[in-house]
């Protein structure tokens, strides 16, 4: 570590869009010393050290972590609490570690279980930046630029611990917010996996052969459709509670809509047309 | 007309979006000796005129109809029909007339059910072209360029109307379809009133709260929630039974994917996100 806290050697566990993305952020800013990729992939990992993503690399878990004052776990939500115990059994005496699943609850409870080893400490994070294509080709060193990054800490989190990933993130470009691992699965249900669903549902719902009739409208709203299969199965099913909640909403949402059509009720249309339009352009202020 | 059957002057009742977009379409690409714009708001006209839109413009029906080889109706779905009689009453001997209504079935049974004034005829249209600001200003002579424009003519159709159009639509740079009015409004429930009515049930879901939660995904999807009320209210009331369908397809499958979250369902889940995804990418295509 720095004398400020902040790492001066960091480790991306898994490069693809978002560890990619972070570690050519960190080196085009020459905010670290080094940053160490870690894959099981290792033309990935050299295509990644192409790209300038990473300094260096390995395909052994012992020699990533070793020298790393952060560690960034950039695996599939349901594969994090499994990594981060891992590579704590090789990482230096208080290594910190943090993630960048879309979910938080489980991986917090999770490693929260028992004690990580070498007193290596965890606090969970989650960058709100994406995109549909999650390849390593994909990524972009301002991807988090004016885009907000949850962190989740818990009552045994240490105050230094949330600082150094604060000023991380903000080297990146993000705004950092704080909250409970369960109001950002509650909040991230509504703000990221309800979109991508209902996206989901037009593009099955809307056959091949209309195509020709779609206009931006139904490329705007199905777009998120083509994000990547294994990651959004895992989200879903990692926050499936939250979710089923505000599919609940939707599905209340809708059956009034068709009775509005039903009754052609002009007046109940138009403020259901009137609030949405409302909201959604305070979202560009 | 010329004598190739392109018109030589086109009168455009209602200079919005898509009617100032006619305008300047036409008259940048030097395709008609004048364009006339009808309205009520004479401000509205004159800056349409600044614009390019129109050549010359009028408040009256009767003095805007008067030259016109083609009408072209460019007010919201439910005025169409009464706008198309009434000018009629003021045309030349057998004008041709068309709109670009959002909905077909409707306007083109209300027209047909008998003849128009003065041998006018009327074939319905409707370019799959837009934009969330609907005003004046925001008119674009290229907003047609690759977009499809379907024709809804009927038996009683003439072949060189139907002739007339495509050339018309086709100089603005859009592709030409025709379909039935019916099929026409089947297709358009799914590919553009569905993509509209669930991006506003997503905008209405989620509370401005959680903005700073709203990531790139939440803005696309509910992009489209911030079109104009009166017109979309229009649109969905005058497609309520094709919409409606279409609303409860979208209901059934948001029923199966709580039933996957709530057990839990990997493989169902994999496949409705392959199948939504495989789709959707065949869009880009």
């Amino acid at each position: 570590m720095k004398e400020n806290g902040f790492p001066r050697t960091v480790t991306i566990l898994g490069v693809g869009l978002i560890g990619a993305s972070i570690g050519r952020g960190l080196l085009n800013r020459g905010c670290v010393k080094k940053v160490v990729g870690w894959g099981r992939n290792s033309e990935k990992l050299q295509l990644a050290k192409n790209l300038g993503a990473i300094s260096e690399f390995s395909v052994e878990l012992k020699s990533a972590v070793r020298d790393a004052d952060l560690v960034v776990v950039c695996v599939p939500v349901r594969k994090v609490a499994e990594m981060v115990r891992g590579a704590a059994k090789f990482a230096g005496h208080g290594t910190l570690f943090t993630d960048v699943g879309s979910t938080k609850k489980r991986i917090v409870q999770e490693i929260g279980r028992e004690d990580l080893e070498n007193a290596c400490r965890f606090v969970a994070g989650h960058p709100i930046a994406g995109k549909e294509d999650h390849s390593l080709e994909a990524s972009d060193g301002e991807l988090f630029v004016g885009r907000t990054t949850v962190l989740t800490p818990t009552e045994k989190s240490d105050a230094k611990d949330i600082r150094c990933l604060r000023h991380f993130w903000e080297s990146l470009g993000s705004k950092v917010l704080e909250m409970t691992p369960e109001s950002h699965d509650a909040a991230l249900a509504q703000t990221s996996h309800l979109p991508h669903v209902l996206a989901c549902v037009l593009s099955k719902i809307v056959p091949e052969e209309l195509y020709p009739l779609a206009g931006t409208g139904f490329a705007s709203t199905s777009r998120v459709a083509s994000g990547g299969v294994e990651v959004w199965r895992d989200i879903l099913l990692e926050n499936a509670e939250a979710l089923q909640e505000c599919l609940g909403r939707a599905e209340k949402e809708i059956g009034q809509l068709r009775e509005m059509l039903r009754n052609q009720d002009e007046v109940s249309l138009e403020s259901f047309l009137m609030e949405a339009k409302k909201k959604r352009e305070s979202l560009r202020g």
